[in-house]
This record gives C-alpha cells, structure tokens and sequence, in this order.
C-alpha cells in the first residue's frame, strides 16, 4: 500500500478523483507500479486516503478508461502492459523562440495587405462560435462534404447575386481554405502544363504558385482598360486570370466593353477559360458598380474566385469558387478527392454571419470606415499635385502615386522610411520579362517594347494602403511624406 | 415626418433602437427614403416616438456607422447614395436541397474511413475554444505564419519526439489544412514531373492526386515487408510513398531491416527522398512499438505526414509536415508563399489540447475503445478459421479477410449486404496496371507477372473497419456474416 501514498490538496483547484488518477498514472509511467501489480480495491483505498469510494471509483475508471490499469472480474484491478501507450515525458524540451525576422519598425505602414481589424465583430463571432459547439450535434465533427457545407454555399449563392450579380447555384460553388489552396486545387483539375495569361504588374503568388506547378505563365500587355485583348490573342493562352473589379496592383476596374470582348475571346474556343479574381470588390467609391464578369458570362466561361480574407478577417481561412456548368463533370473526377480544407465548425459560423445579416452590417461599416481614410488620404495627397499622379483610387484599400518629377521608387520608399513611414515599390509586383532583370531572367521571354515603357513606370510608381492606418494617422503620416517628397 | 411612423413593440426582443434602425434602413433600402432626404434631429424624433434621445442617437449612430445616412454639422442627418452598399434582398431564393446521394443502407458499415466520435471530448473542445476567443485578442484574427502558429508546432515537435520518435524542430514543421492539402504542397515545392514509387494497393487519393499534378506513379512491388527495394530501385523512382507504420489498407508494419534498406536506398543520390505518411500510428495493438521511420533517419530524406483528422475527429482539419533542414531552403523559396490553410482559433485550440494533457488522454481512451472492438472482430472471425485468412490485425483500426475457398470479394460484399453488413472489396485501392483492366488502361504498364498474381488476390479480400462499429454492434454483425459466408 505504500505505493499509493498519495499527498492529497483539499485546497487545490483539481478535485480529488483526479489528484488521485494522476499519481497513480505517474506511477504506471515511471515504472514504479509495473505491469500485472494489483492495485487496492476502491474500498481499502477509500479507507486508506480517508476519502469517499465513490471518488475512488472515479479514479480508477478513468485510469482504466485511459488503458493504464484493467479491472479482472473477482480479482481487482492490475496495471496494463504500458507498451503502445503514450506517455509524454515530464520534461519538456526548452526552445528558443524563432528566430525574429528583423525588419525594421515604421511609425506608419501603408501596407497594401492590411486590413482593419478594430472593427471585427468578436462578440459576434463568439456567440455565433459557441452557439455551434453547444448545438451538442457531433455531426459536425465528421468529415464534411469537399465541396464545402450545402448550408455555406446556399448562403454564398444568395450574397454573390445580390451584391456581385454572379450566378451561381450552390452546387457549383466549392469551398476552400484560402485562394491560394484553390489555385492548387484548379491545378490539379486542369492538369499542369496550361498555358495561362497574366497582366504585370500582378498578384504575385498566384503567378509564382502557378509557374511552380509547371503552367506557362505568358505575360500579356494592359492598357488603361486592363487586360489587352490583342495581346491575350497573340499569347496563344488558353486561360486568362483576369481582377476586373479592381486589378490589383493597379487598381484599373475594367469597364463592361472590355468584359464583353474578354468573353468572346474566349467563346472562340471550347478550352479556353476566364479566372476572375474579385479579391476586394466590396470596397469601391466611385462610379457606377459593375457587376461580376461571371454575370454577364452566358456559355460558361468564367471560373470565379471570392474570399471572406479581406472583408472580414485575414485570420478567416474561407474563399470561394463558382465553377462553370460544364466544368463540374471534371471537378467530380478530379477535384472532389480532396477533402474539404476548411472545418465544418467554421463552415457553420461563416453560413450564421451571413444570415444572421451581420456580415451586411460589418461589409457597410467597412466600407465606411475604408472611405473615410480613402478621403483623408486623397485630401492630403493633393498637395502633390503636379509631383505624383494618382491612380487606382476608385476601389479597393490602396492607391498608387507615379513620381513625375523623376524620382525613383526607391528614392521615394527610402526618403519616406527616413521620416517613419513604409510605403510599398510597384516593382515588386513585375513579372515575366518585366521582373526578369531583378530575377533569374526564367521570363517567358515573348514580350515587346511595351515592356520597356512599363519597365520605365516600375521604378517611379509606390503603393500606399490605407485600410489598416487610421484616419488621424493617415493625416500625420501625410506631414511626414512632405517632409520626405516635397 | 411620416416616413418614421414607426410601429415599435416594446415586447419584442429585439431594443428599440434596434427596431428604429431596422426600420429606417428599410425605408432607405427600398427607396422610400431617397438619397439626399433630411432625417428629423434626434431630439424631434425622440418626442415623436416618445422614446429617449439616447435610442434615438444609437439608432442614427448605427445607421451612420453602416453609411446608410451622414451627419452634416449644423445641418442634420440625411440619407447617404446607396450605390455600392450591400443590401440582400428581402426574398430569398427557394432552393431545392441538393439531391442526396442514394446509398444504400446497412444496419452495420465496417467503413475503413471511420473514426468513432462518442469519445470526442467536446466539452474540453468547447472550453477551449471559448477560452481562445474571449482572450480578446485581436491578433488571432491577422494572418498568421505560412508555416503554422509557433506554439503548435512546439507542441508537435514535442509529441512526435515523445510519442513517434520522430526528432524535429519546430522550424521543420509545416501546418496544414489535411493530407490532400499538404500533398499538394509538396508537389508546389518539388514541382511537377516527378517520378514517385507508390505500392499497389494503397491510398487510391494520393495516387489519383499525385498523378493529377503531371507526376509520373510508378508501381513498385511488395511483399510482406512492404514495397520491395530491388522493385523500388528498377522503377527508376526518385520519391518514394509508404507507410510503414501500416500500410494501407493492407496493414502491414515494415520491419526494422526494411525501414534500413529504404534508407539506404535514400541516401544513393541526392535527389532521392521518402514520403513517410503515418495515418494512423496512434493504433497498435500488437508487437513491439516501432519508432516511425523519420526517426532512424540521419540523412535528412524522410519527409513525414502526421494528421490530428484520424485520431481526434475527421473534421478537424489539421495536418503536418516534418521537412528534412536539407528541404528548408525549397520550402523557404517555393511553399511559404502559399498562406496557411488553417485558421489560427484552431491551431491555438490544438495547441491547447495538446499542452493541456488532453490529447494523451483522448488518445489512450481511443487505444482502448478501438483494442476492445479488434478483439471482439477477431474473436468473432474465429469461426471463420480454414475459410478466411486474416491480415493486418496488428495495428490500425481494419482488418483484411482473404476468402480460402474461392470466394470472390464482390460475392462476399454481395451476400454480407444482403444480411444488412456493408463489407468493402479491396481492389478499389488497387493503381496502376492492377487497376488498368477497370478503368482507363493508363497504368504504367511496366509491371511484371507479380501484377498478375496480385490481381488474383484482390478478387477474394474485403476490409472490416471497425472504427465506428460499437463492440455489441461488432458481435451482431459477425451472427450475420455467419449466415452470409458459412
């Protein structure tokens, strides 16, 4: 009975079953009870500890539930054969922390991935969070389908037709965590080897991502409406990944006679196929709004690709596509494999905030926030008139500012980063022949001298993003740019 | 000052600022307050609805926050241009529900996929989630790390170190949404074209996904030790798939002398690596505990794959890679880019789990309830002794029934259906040339008359999973294969 010589804590917070199921585990673990030693019955425990038998039995149920001891009928309870068990060590290895990416610390940061979190709704989402987790239905702990939650995709078929003129029935959306993981999942539709238009500048982890899984990423010429339909022809693409509502990082909304001749370049062909990325379409201040290139898109054509990671929260692992028709019969044979990436609990709580009506009120309240800054920082910006030109001001949470008076972009982020504040170089968004000078030169190589022009733009252009800087820093960040620009 | 004659229910739940909001933007929404309309102060508005001022000022100030309406100082509150704001339509539309796949249905299903969720511990599930969220921090709700959150890949580190022996540092481990998703991954990293040595059978999803991404599958002969090294070498592979803790489905535990030998195979050229993916080691019910194969290795070409999805419950959605430090930079340059598929609740929710000493409970409970229903399949398959051999009982949670008297699986799974038991015939995990003869002939077509001697075998076993089948279920079910089989 020595072996059970357990020091028992009336006053600790673990009740006493379970001081009691501890030590007696630590001992199994630590060899000191070996395999096939009798333990107390519960009833000479219960004396010996002075403690109830109920809490004794406790104790041991749990001990026998967890594999450490078995009960033999008529006999008592034995130690279990420890062999297979797992046992983590008492000691834990020390770690140093990771290693700190050193970068230097700014006073503003116009970063064009920022996103304000100071509005997100966290007491909505933790009652929506735990009201799933008490519905008490383990249902939602088995494998959902990998198309996402048919409760989910109803929802994002009704948000997508009223507020994007996209449609879509629930069954042609699928679910994943993150555009990035649904490029890979398109790539493993299509077969690698595609050959893929891209403007440049452009978003340059889906260019990287797609070249890595072996597309021919070809680069294609824009102008002021977008994409170049003459240019796309002479790629020899057959898909073209295309932002109309708001190219990032130019921020050119592509107007609706563009979208028509884009979608007859690609009704000329059965293979060909528009990717449409709507990464920030909710955020737009002037003029009139476009509906999605998918709602004008009759025969099919258009992959579309939407993420709740910018207006709600990066952390929100949920984006979106809506496959074509004629597309599900391949989604079925090589899509459907891979099981769904994003957890049904989130699912669920993504599907509540949207019907609940609170992601109406969070987009509004956005957007209003966004445009306040959006303002504040164009009012500021007007003292550079005739210095910079501004573009890219009609939507989204960036604008961009071409020196005109021959100052580079380097000249421009470095002056700025003297005076506390980071601003962004367009140049890192080149790719292709453009960005092959700074790169291994790996460009398609195909390009012509509207590259050079291009080229010559790249180095006096620099992003500013203001959804995650305040309007009152907005307006002090502005005195330091002066001081850094003028 | 008709506009607002607003009926409001004092008995309703809903506050009556909030009833005024509603109203208000409803009138707005529908058009009946047009852009430009001046409101009534609040103070008018107050006396008219005999409410306080105080309801008065939150319902505008709910209203401005969302931009339905703008104080103009000194002048008042008017309605805002809707144009871009996000307004869901009243109606919604009538869906049909998305037609249920018809299966039939059994009274009991040995499904090889099943995870047995009574035991999922949701109350700890559901205090931990509430504790991450109430922690009000906001940071979780930024983009985290590609890699995964720090503090859960500690914790993994340390539970593989403890409970696999495998020896990773935190900073070799990559977090992600799923097996499907990580294999995808790796193909981003290592770049289509690869010519990888699977077994025949195995997980048909990752052959199907591999062979998806352009990379060449090439089928590589096994016998009871697993995939055979001569087989392997004469492939011409340069990435090797198994699962030596236990291979599926056939469940075999690779022996020590062939875990070396692959090893060594490894370590013949640089460019040679092992995919270790151990799905289920958590499961082990005979035999000396077997280090996982990464832990023997000191050459850096073990990649290792590690799912929570089989050992808590399938839907959350949480895998890991160990990356060998010589495959740091690749993933460094290629993979990072790719943002983290899970979100950070969650992976902080796991971290918690593991920390708190919740996740060896769970799993030695699981250990039990599984070994409790092994041994009453293979007690109850007793009867069957001379008819049908068994297989890969040793690990896992299915076993293999090989028919001796010329039974073919598709007769067995037939008569079992017909007694209500649903049983699954293994040749669906058949690849490659064994499963050309069914499907599309693109096998590889360099196999030899081993291929031939497996096709006989796939035609007379089927597979018990006994995950999701309660023990008095089990012994039920086994009366009825009984008056199936006998």
């Amino acid at each position: 009975m020595n072996d059970l010589t357990i020091s028992l804590d009336p006053a600790s917070s673990a009740p006493l079953y379970e001081q009691i199921y501890r030590h007696i585990k630590g001992e199994i673990q630590n060899g000191r009870l070996p395999f096939g030693k009798k333990l107390p019955s519960t009833r000479n425990l219960a004396n010996y500890l002075q403690i109830s038998r109920t809490t004794a039995d406790m104790a041991y149920s749990q001990l026998v539930s967890e594999g450490y001891i078995e009960a033999v009928p008529y006999r008592g309870y034995f130690v279990c054969e420890l062999e297979g068990l797992y046992c983590p060590g008492t000691e834990r290895k020390k770690r140093r922390p990771e290693k700190e990416r050193k970068e230097e610390t700014f006073r503003y940061d116009f970063s064009p991935s920022g996103v304000d979190l100071n509005s997100f709704p966290d007491g909505i989402w933790r009652k929506l969070s735990k009201n799933i987790l008490l519905a008490d239905n383990r249902k939602i702990f088995q494998l959902g389908d990998p198309q996402g939650e048919y409760e989910l995709r109803c929802t994002i078929a009704d948000y997508l037709h009223q507020a994007r003129g996209v449609l879509a029935e629930p069954e042609q959306i699928v679910v994943g965590a993150g555009n990035d993981f649904l490029l890979l999942l398109l790539c493993s539709m299509f077969g690698t080897g595609q050959k893929i238009a891209m403007e440049s500048p452009t978003y340059r982890k889906a260019y990287d991502l797609l070249r890595n899984l072996s597309n021919e990423v070809r680069v294609v010429e824009m102008d002021e409406s977008g994409m170049r339909i003459d240019s796309l022809e002479a790629s020899g693409a057959d898909i073209a990944y295309v932002m109309p509502s708001h190219q990032f990082p130019l921020g050119i909304v592509m107007p609706v006679k563009r979208r028509m001749q884009l979608l007859e370049w690609a009704a000329e062909a059965e293979r060909r196929f528009i990717i449409e990325d709507d990464y920030d379409s909710e955020f737009r201040y002037r003029g009139k709004p476009i509906p999605a290139l998918q709602g004008f898109d009759r025969r099919g054509k258009v992959i579309y690709i939407g993420t709740f990671s910018k207006s709600i929260a990066p952390a929100i692992r949920v984006s979106y596509l809506v496959l074509p028709d004629r597309l599900m019969d391949l989604y079925h044979q090589r899509g459907r494999m891979i099981s769904s990436t994003v957890s049904r609990v989130d699912q669920l709580l993504l599907a509540n905030f949207l019907d609940g009506g609170y992601y109406e009120r969070h987009l509004n309240k956005m957007r209003a926030v966004y445009k306040s800054r959006h303002d504040a920082l164009l009012e500021e910006l007007r003292e550079f008139h005739g210095i910079c030109r501004i573009s890219g001001e009609n939507a989204g949470v960036h604008i961009l500012l071409t020196f005109q008076n021959g100052m580079t972009e380097q000249e421009a982020a470095a002056r700025a980063a003297k005076e506390g504040v980071r601003v962004y170089g367009l140049s890192r968004y080149y790719v292709g022949a453009d960005a092959a000078a700074q790169e291994d030169g790996s460009g398609s190589g195909w390009q012509t001298a509207a590259a050079e022009k291009d080229g010559a733009r790249q180095s006096r252009t620099v992003i500013l993003g203001y959804a995650n800087v305040a309007e009152t820093e907005i307006r002090e960040a502005a005195k330091c740019l002066k001081k850094a620009w003028l």
